[in-house]
């Protein structure tokens, strides 16, 4: 049986990769601090034996921590899962330097991990490396167009900066490592307060409150259902490394990164309809003016993906409203 | 009496600016690991009874380190210069994972220190956070075009986000920090190993061997004198916190950030013939195919540095290479 380390466990994503990870046969230990995560997501498969949680800040840990193996685990980590880090501007801008610095130690300490143990190891990074993006859709050999100064730069400089330290570690050391550029994904157990547009509407409709479009709504957005995502994570991680670094160098790019998303697009009133049409609601539209700092439109590139893994976005957007609806009515 | 702490102070950069410091009245601690820098450097005011030389590493060092305090200093640090981290190419890929945690914990260390004793911090940052600028000249609203997987990513995304490091210890801490872009800088001192254009031209013209120009010559560079900038360094840091932050928010930039550079260009040609001319060599000109990562064309725009320091760079370039050929000739 192989173990996986998943850091960010408690987290929206971590907690699905964790039941898939389960799910697949694994043993799986669980890293979270509990800051945006929570035990809650983890009540599915909280019980099961294989399951193993460990309250803990990952800027805390060294590779040596005994918690990290379990006692079934006869002392291997087999494949680790780097998903700590607050991802929502209203969390992670709340505390900019944990922020930060959680980008940086968290890839450390994974990284000193895969060298300990050889485990293969797969960083979440994210679109928001590609910034303010020049370019529509964004494929992975673009170099983004991030300001290194600004009020968002904790995250975005972070990640970024994390995956240099990625790259460098498969060049100095020969880590077997690879990472996924994650895109827009929505899906249950989305944290309800983290400003996003697909819980901010679900939730103003279950609510009965006015659903609030900014601006006029013809902006579009990418939207991925969670399970596609880490259907494309598993199956990354069950490639051999040669096959990984044969496919990136002929590919010219300097390290494994690969785009995670759903290119799909729709408008933001699209979105604002199609949820209030599913909830029932009789919420109706109001529209405010579109702040200063609205989050930029991104659509990913997936041809990479779809290449090396044989896969792409299977859930449409109105199944996956649908689940992440009922994940709300039960919890609001 | 002043006292002033220089990391990087045994390097070329670091050297004229403690003696500069030394100068004006400082008293000064210079820190350095010796591994780009050296005693050599320091020669000329090593003896100085108010220099004081710690050799280490910026990694290691912590702000409560007594050896960072001169037994006559009183305790107080008043200023902090941030000059530690190997700036050639030649140096920083030689062990990539080494520079990149060089700026990262570099500036994390010098942050604390400020916080710790209530000093000044100037951060040395460089025109490579603009990377292969799309827009020329560089003004300091640009966000660079930055790749953050390649081997040159570690030096350009280690100085990114120490520069947000930077900015978002001034929002959280209100620490007094100031950041300078240092484009291309030469003078005495200079590496002769570094693989820059102006110490591989005076230093084959005084071997007598060929002048190496890759590609025809016609690419242009800008060159700035070291005197001038560790001129606007020194302006700089005399300037009240408060007179700094209204500048920087009247210009709607994040943090305060300013390029310092020469933004007159020559072609390499032009440097080579002069070079050539000044030594008196019989040296010839030799052109090779010009290499696949070729240095980037950077130019800097300095409008925000002479409105708010009343700067501008004063030694032009004739005179600048006659020192540098000077200082080469005598330790050849």
């Amino acid at each position: 049986m192989k173990t996986a380390l998943v850091t960010g466990g408690a987290g929206f994503l971590g907690s699905h990769l964790c039941e898939r990870l389960l799910a697949d046969g694994l043993r799986v230990v669980a890293v979270d601090n509990l800051y945006t995560g929570s035990r809650r997501n983890m009540e599915a498969f909280a019980d099961n034996p294989e399951f193993f949680f460990v309250e803990a800040d990952v800027c805390d840990l060294s590779p040596g921590d005994p918690r990290l193996v379990p006692p079934q685990g006869g002392g291997r980590i087999d494949e680790i899962y780097n998903l700590a880090c607050p991802a929502s501007p209203v969390h992670y801008q709340a505390t900019p330097l944990k922020t930060l610095m959680t980008s940086i130690k968290g890839v450390l300490f994974c990284l000193e991990l895969a060298k300990a143990t050889g485990a293969r190891l797969l960083h979440a990074s994210t679109s928001e490396i590609y910034g303010d993006p020049l370019v529509h859709p964004q494929e992975e050999h673009q170099w983004g167009n991030v300001n290194t100064i600004g009020v968002r730069s904790c995250y975005d400089e972070g990640k970024r900066v994390a995956e240099t330290l990625v790259a460098d570690n498969i060049r100095e050391f020969g880590i077997d490592a690879r990472m996924v550029r994650i895109f827009n994904t929505y899906g249950p157990r989305m944290h309800r307060d983290d400003g996003r547009v697909v819980s901010n509407f679900i939730v103003q409709a279950l609510r009965g409150d006015d659903v609030t479009i900014y601006g006029d709504g013809s902006q579009t957005r990418s939207f991925q259902y969670c399970d596609d995502l880490i259907e494309a994570m598993r199956r990354y991680m069950s490639l051999d490394e040669a096959v990984v670094r044969g496919f990136f160098a002929r590919h010219a790019l300097g390290a494994p990164v690969l785009n995670v998303g759903n290119p799909g697009e729709y408008t933001v009133r699209e979105l604002a309809e199609m949820v209030l049409a599913k909830v029932g609601s009789n919420s109706r539209l109001a529209t405010k003016p579109l702040p200063g700092d609205d989050p930029k439109r991104r659509r990913p590139d997936i041809t990479l993906a779809k290449e090396l893994l044989g896969w792409q976005p299977r859930v449409p957007l109105a199944d996956g409203l649908e689940r992440t609806i009922e994940h709300f009515r039960a919890t609001l």
